[in-house]
């Protein structure tokens, strides 16, 4: 455990060379936020809910960062407005590296002298993929800084954001029948993939690829945005609210379409994977394909026949609780119940996921209109 | 078909008697749409889905009135932007209830040379269910207009709002297993209720009894609205943006609690039926109380074993297609599948649903803040 | 003064005399008022300021009706949300006139047995030239309710625009001097108009006829409304922010360009005197032209030399109060005093204000980019 | 006029010493700018209107930056939008001290080369004062950064916010006559101070002393922010809206008020002159105090009387053109002009204006609830 808790930690810093001094402190929109909140809000996750229930007379770094840096934990009192993240030019990203390196030592000094401590232990792992669910945000936020700078700065010109996709677009097929969902046995999960249940699904057919910039591009060439009835009313309304025309990141320029990535902006490739699309288009793609969305039941249960992990896929399924779904008792339920309603679950992972974080029990959840999140679109039928 | 055309046309009418001329224009908030709007629109849909298909050499009433009464069928062309339907003083009441003859007339004599055609009966099928969608509506929207309306107007002193409920409140179990869900057979349905499949449930139980005025009061003064492990995130938002304390037509005077009725304001029931509360409310209240909301499919499932009808049940399921839901083509698969996303489901029925409206398999839908539908709550467990 | 007050309450009733009853009650934008409740807040301003303070023994004709009829005067208490005032559809407009009835009565005594109480006579005035406002009032927003519905209906097919202009188009010179500005001498005036004053005016001059829809609309064809050199900054930002290209009632159709009037709609005539323009449009105009518009003290000084009454003429100054102004005592100070900030001083009258309502040294006021009033344009340079 | 340029180009860099870089990236709310901003938009003010236009073959530094550091110029092109000034971490701060330098340079030599270019010399005397405007915003910028802080950072302990005030508060009469307003002679003047002209005014009195945080503070006591009759109607809404209820910097805790400067939290100290009130609450204030403010004229005849320059003293007159006030052709003539609508106009300076910047026929301008500039409140009678 201490080995990777170490490594996260370290991963995360690592995650940060790349960047200048400058591109820690902004939050462009209200859901972004600054990568200096992100490696203090961690930082607080394990202070807050480790050592000070666990370290004996541990003080907190600072007595005022549980205010800075809570995201969103009622019962941890009060906290900065969200949209105010990116307005705190301090405490300066060396004093937060500061608390970084000063929670970290003393959480291992917790670990080493408690070894077999399954509350604490159990704990900590929530605290490890915590932070590996921020490692995946901060990279989301960081592309979507620099993907609006008109400048368009690269991340990384070596980042793999994994885009070409196998050629063959086969679709597999699923008998009816009863299937078991969510988790069990050994290993981490979160709880919003319990309890394990049966469900009973109808035969259906899911394809092997995941949709492409060019069949997109399809979409978009044949009027997609321009057909009413191929949108949901509120999709169709949100499109004209926000003038939306294209995924996230393409641009069309004279020269012709490109996209953004953390490797900066280049062509669009129309053989790669589509991205940053929200469930509002990918239903609306769907619909125009004459296909529709896999269910999360539907790709829980054909996951083993294709490739994934590449993007998150949406599916049609709402994000509401598993049958006999219980929240953990103070903060931690606020981890992921509070969150059931008016979102839609995503299933795989995406090339910005750190690894081994994500599972095939794994249920991501996002707003229908959100596509800063790498997402992309499997089909079914 | 005729009998029951001209019986529902009639009734929309009925409703109206209880009015003051002022009573028709008014639109005090997005949601709700003026009376005379109401009048006009179903009358509009008659002309627009039937008259004008099916019958030689009809002309338009109106040529202004498909963009004034058109609610949102994009395939139908431009419309007033829904806010402004209180905005227009004219066309009189007059000359819309003129607007239903003219129309009533026309198809009467349609549907008499036309007994066996259809697709025809088909359209009007629909269109006389849509007619007493917007009864409920109707009222609901005059219980808006008179329950935000300081002086408190009364609708009608003998309205039934159904509100008395029996004392015992068991609990029914239903064996795991698979169960058979949706619409089949004849009768009229909405395409949403279709197509019929099975689902797998897992046991559970069902109460009884609607939740009263009384246990909801409870829940007040426990503190229930302070509390933000009780709720969903969105929810303990809304309800400080909004500054929800309690139920819509609930009322704290001196002299204590009150409720608005269409019977007008009168103290507080403790023994009747809660009603006007969101989904948002409804679960906080079920989580305080220790169970929670029953899916839509439980509900179906165990509707037999009680009374229901006297108000929409919230469920927990989100509004989503059936496997193998098909929209029909053209203007009227708007319908329905339009809003398949961020809606909850309601079961059930309420006193303000016209009769021969709704069924076991009806879905009703709303968003999951909105209350002035006559909505209640159902616990399981 | 029995008279004037008789005469002005019955001419508040002629003013309705074209509406049908669903006329009365709507509200269409925030600024607009039903004429429902002009009817009202004319008449509790009597019984408020009146009868409550020298009627013995008078009782409020209904207990809700302050709450309801108060316009922005804090001293008197609560009141209705303004946007709500068309949400409202009781009292219905048949209570709304037996209270004018009531009141009018009540008033009448009063001044019968006290011909001579100079205090009341004094606030008498005031309630009657209030009136008078109310009544511009009430045809600004019967004008803005028909020229907003798509069927364009006529209030009164004779009624007096005022729109015909003489051709001369004379400038004339007033010299640089000392000039006596305000009230002075006998007869009603607001508290705003003093004290009189001296100014030091530098040598100008003003043009005799008022700008014309001719011109206007070289100044659209020019691409006025496109060279953000002619605009406020402020005014770039509200063209742009409500997609503002011409004045509030011009329409282009195919057969060209067209105004509603209370007349209706009608092919728009070059040679009538334009209307409805706000000042950013104004100031952006004659900055297109090469003049400017004068200040009100130049128009006062300059009045003599032209006509004037038929709009409301933009001056280029702000709003602001006289020297050694003072505001009355208690809620009547509310009358004027606290709006004077953000708005300008428009001089004149227009075709819809009442006889014996304005006079040279009257001080009319709105926001910069309102034009709902029938506001015109003259030059200076 | 180079030692000039080169001095003032200097001590904006002086300004930057006590920041770190995370200081310079930040936009709290739009009104602020963030330093970096600042530092490249007062460079791309030189570069676009001298070198461009001067400087032969002189090519832009960077072809990115007129987009990215153009304020409000429309005749100089599209630009980012006010609100995204904090989005953007790129380019860096050390880039934007090398384009300071580049345009320094540039600049220096095109001076040394044309010392008797006439026009030229006075654009860069524009640029020079248009930086030391920039100067004090970076200041009133900064301190809203850090005194909206949680940690209320210090930017510099020995700043003189020039707090202290004489005892004496005496009364300055003038006597009513004819004088003389505006700029004229020789020095630099901005466009708004011409033409000078002639004004009448009546006696008054002017205080000699600008009010005091102890004079404020028995205005709040007294429940100053609670009475509407001290307040104009927008005012009202403004205090209520934004939930003020007292000046922007005050804090009050359980030790009692603070006041935030830039020497950082500090206790309130009542003899210390008041800071950062908008012209809401400075004309609320003299209202309850029985006074009123001086008209911008009467300041500018009064002002050798009495000490100023401590701060901007808000006037009750509003910003509009001086007699015969022509602006510049092109970019240029938006300097000033375009404001001139919905403002107040303040004279005076305060202690974080640049020396030599103001004058006493400055005309600074805010709209009347702004406060983060160092604004103060001087009485009139
Ligand atoms: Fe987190
Ligand atoms: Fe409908
Ligand atoms: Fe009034
Ligand atoms: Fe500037």
């Amino acid at each position: 455990m201490i080995q990777e808790f170490l490594k996260t930690r370290t991963f995360t810093g690592d995650l940060c060379k790349p960047l200048q001094l400058e591109d820690f402190v902004i939050q462009p929109v209200e859901f972004v936020s600054p990568t200096k909140w992100h490696l203090a809000h961690t930082t607080w996750f394990f202070e807050v809910f480790v050592l000070t229930k666990f370290s004996k007379d541990y003080k907190l770094y600072n007595a005022d960062y549980p205010y800075l840096f809570n995201s969103y934990y009622e019962a941890k009192g009060d906290r900065v407005m969200r949209t105010d993240r990116g307005n705190l030019s301090r405490p300066s990203v060396e004093e937060i590296f500061n608390y970084r390196s000063h929670v970290t030592n003393a959480l291992s000094k917790l670990l080493d002298s408690n070894p077999n401590h399954n509350e604490l232990l159990s704990i900590v792992d929530i605290g490890i993929h915590h932070e590996k669910q921020h490692q995946e945000l901060l990279l989301m936020d960081i592309k979507y800084c620099f993907g609006h700078n008109p400048l368009f700065p690269v991340y990384e010109e070596s980042f793999d954001e994994q885009s070409s996709q196998e050629k063959n677009q086969n679709w597999h097929s699923v008998k009816e029948g009863l299937y078991k969902i969510g988790h069990f046995g050994k290993g981490f999960c979160y709880d919003n993939e319990t309890e394990a249940h049966q469900v009973f699904l109808q035969e259906f057919k899911i394809r092997d690829g995941l949709v492409t910039n060019g069949e997109f591009l399809e979409f978009i060439e044949d009027g997609g945005y321009k057909d009413p009835l191929l949108w949901h009313a509120e999709a169709w309304d949100w499109i004209h609210a926000e003038n939306i025309n294209y995924p996230m990141y393409w641009q069309k320029k004279e020269k012709g379409w490109f996209e953004f990535t953390l490797n900066g902006l280049k062509p669009l490739n129309l053989d790669h994977i589509l991205s940053h699309v929200s469930y509002f288009e990918a239903a609306a793609f769907a619909q125009w394909k004459g296909y529709r969305l896999p269910t999360e039941f539907e790709w829980e249960i054909a996951q083993e026949k294709f490739d994934w992990g590449k993007r998150w896929e949406w599916t049609e399924s709402a994000y509401t609780p598993y049958p006999n779904y219980k929240k953990a008792a103070g903060a931690l339920g606020e981890y992921n119940g509070k969150f059931m309603v008016n979102q839609k679950v995503l299933r795989g992972g995406s090339a910005l996921t750190s690894s081994h974080h994500t599972r095939k029990t794994y249920r991501n959840f996002f707003h229908p209109h959100m596509r800063w999140q790498q997402s992309g679109v499997r089909l079914a039928k």
